[in-house]
């Protein structure tokens, strides 16, 4: 729930939410300015009055101390927490958290409250430092594990019917799909009263996805495709690209790896045929008789993208991502090699964003299984 | 408020809401799955049955004899409203809303709701067509019109500085700053009885920010750093670019802009000292001789992509973007016109994204004040 920075609002959605939940977790509103009206909200809901902490008041007069200013006297209101409640020591701020069980009125419900600061990186600490043990030690050892395994390529619909038993519903772990960033993913939640069991049955159900779908799972969480195909180059590796139609887009797919210049430090961005014609020497014959979208052009780019820089692969990607184009979504793709050189033409769908996106990853994924030694399924 | 997809939760969720508000927007679970329960829940609060509604089974016998499919039993429930309530029709879809007052329990408080289906295309439809105006009507013609400003260089404090007076608390239309991005925008929100007055109000309020921020606003609202450069640049002008540190970022941002072929179509991406020789003839003495981050390259490398490229104007980035090096977040930028070559070195911080993203709209903003034919203020 989204509450806006009043106390009332901040009260109505203490007393909304708790009857129907056993911990709610708050965010925002613990700092020393008039917007910050949580604790005054908690203090309410409580039925109890605002108390100074000592050792957040130490902790905050040591804070200002250090920083040779005075407190003023507005800072002091951080030092307080509702009569009755814990305090959660902020270690990378001034404003401590509260913890504090609440009694639902007429009911013998009991809710367990945690306010933390809105500041993220304050909110983290805290969270992992002294919230997240409290609600493991809550949960009895019951763990919840999640884990993602990612695709590129073959529909969510397809995909789906591949891995249908798993998807059941009722199954535990339970698998799902989902879509962004034109990867389908598959998302598996393992819930079971020990973690060792969760691990255990996460770890067997993403085996029999992976024994489904093979290679089609590229990577795991926040694993990126760029950077799985990067695993497989450095450090024997290297790369260069030419791009047309997704002027930067496979480049920063590829740079956005920490340590890309280990594996990528050339190409070209050549979009108008003058262009490749100048930075990659290719004929203007070549470009005259293939108008348009050409696997010949794509593939003569990434030889010479290969050529010129010394490097062991060249990729190219030659397209229309032009939304007023009739070829609109048309791409050529090509992979120079040390053998030969691939060539395959794609039609995307999808607005300008979504087609350029997906080129330049059916691109690296043309690599990727280049790299596997497997021909790509699709 | 997100809520579950059950129908205690929705329930529970309008319930606990419509007490505190005038109008409830919900949006989600019109369809015709297990899943989908919004129908229900509103049903059970109003304490009325679903019936089904005449014109809406209409329209859905209509849908699927156009697809010539049959319509399964189950689609049916699309068709149904809580009697008394009123159908909100889908124009791209099957599945209607539903506009229904709810009179809260022991209250004198009605609330309107107003809900849709989840599918954005659909939702976004619905909205402008049937509930948008029915939200006007209701605020008996006031509006709340809001306008960005773009900024980009100056930091958040030295600019609200600059507009202090502008940002006071209370002030209508009032003023605010965020950052994302590496941008610094102001945030305009006014707030009159009626639509006339609250646009007059909100331009005196966006020219009073110009007058004192002047060239320092770069757009507005969607307008990119690049869109905006691009304008200054179409159709006189053609750009090519160097990129070594920022490989395909700054690429990327002059790409996104919808028709970049009319003035962006050549680049080189070249990171090693030996592609920056290779591809743009930079002498390996003068890579040599300044090692590290250095005006030298920078400008020479955007002088060879202007000369290379037979464009208006080369524009370099050079720096160090791997966050284990000393020099982590220096830049180089190097703008190469007709008359010369400017240089400027940068010292950037946050992370890997943040100093790329920053550096290569900073060599945006510098070939935007060329084009103003002003010198940059920071």
């Amino acid at each position: 729930m989204t509450v806006a920075d009043g106390q009332e609002a901040i009260e109505h959605a203490i007393a909304a939410l708790a009857p129907q939940c056993d911990v709610l977790i708050i965010s925002g509103g613990l700092g020393p300015t008039l917007d910050d009206l949580t604790r005054q909200a908690i203090a309410a809901v409580l039925g109890v009055e605002l108390e100074v902490h000592p050792l957040a008041m130490e902790k905050l007069t040591a804070y200002f101390a250090r920083l040779k200013r005075p407190m003023a006297e507005s800072n002091k209101i951080q030092a307080m927490i509702p009569r009755g409640a814990d305090m959660i020591e902020n270690t990378c701020g001034t404003a401590p958290g509260i913890a504090a069980s609440y009694r639902v009125p007429h009911s013998a419900h009991s809710c367990r409250l945690f306010a933390m600061p809105g500041v993220p990186s304050e909110m983290k600490a805290m969270f992992a430092r002294d919230v997240l043990p409290q609600l493991t030690s809550a949960a009895g050892g019951a763990a919840l594990i999640s884990r993602t395994l990612h695709t590129f390529g073959m529909g969510e619909s397809n995909l789906g019917q591949m891995i249908a038993a798993l998807m059941q519903r009722g199954r535990n772990p339970s698998v799902g799909t989902t879509v962004a960033n034109s990867q389908v993913s598959l998302r598996i939640n393992s819930h079971f009263p020990s973690r060792v069991q969760a691990l255990a049955e996460l770890e067997k159900t993403a085996a029999a996805c992976r024994q489904i779908l093979g290679d089609l799972i590229f990577g795991e969480d926040d694993q990126t495709l760029a950077g799985v195909v990067a695993q497989m180059l450095v450090p024997r590796y290297h790369l260069a690209i030419a791009e047309s139609g997704v002027e930067g887009v496979l480049a920063r797919m590829l740079s956005d790896v920490p340590g890309s210049n280990r594996f990528f430090a050339q190409g070209w961005i050549a979009s108008s045929d003058q262009a490749k014609t100048a930075m990659l020497q290719i004929p203007p014959e070549l470009l005259s008789q293939h108008a348009g979208v050409s696997e010949s052009v794509a593939g003569a780019m990434a030889a010479q993208a290969r050529q010129l820089s010394g490097c062991d692969f060249g990729l190219a990607v030659a397209g229309v991502a032009d939304a007023s184009a009739d070829a609109f979504g048309s791409f050529a793709i090509a992979l120079a090699h040390a053998d030969g050189v691939l060539t395959r033409t794609f039609h995307f769908t999808g607005d300008r964003d979504l087609v350029r996106d997906r080129s330049a990853k059916m691109a690296l994924t043309m690599l990727r299984y280049h790299l596997l030694g497997k021909t790509m399924p699709f």
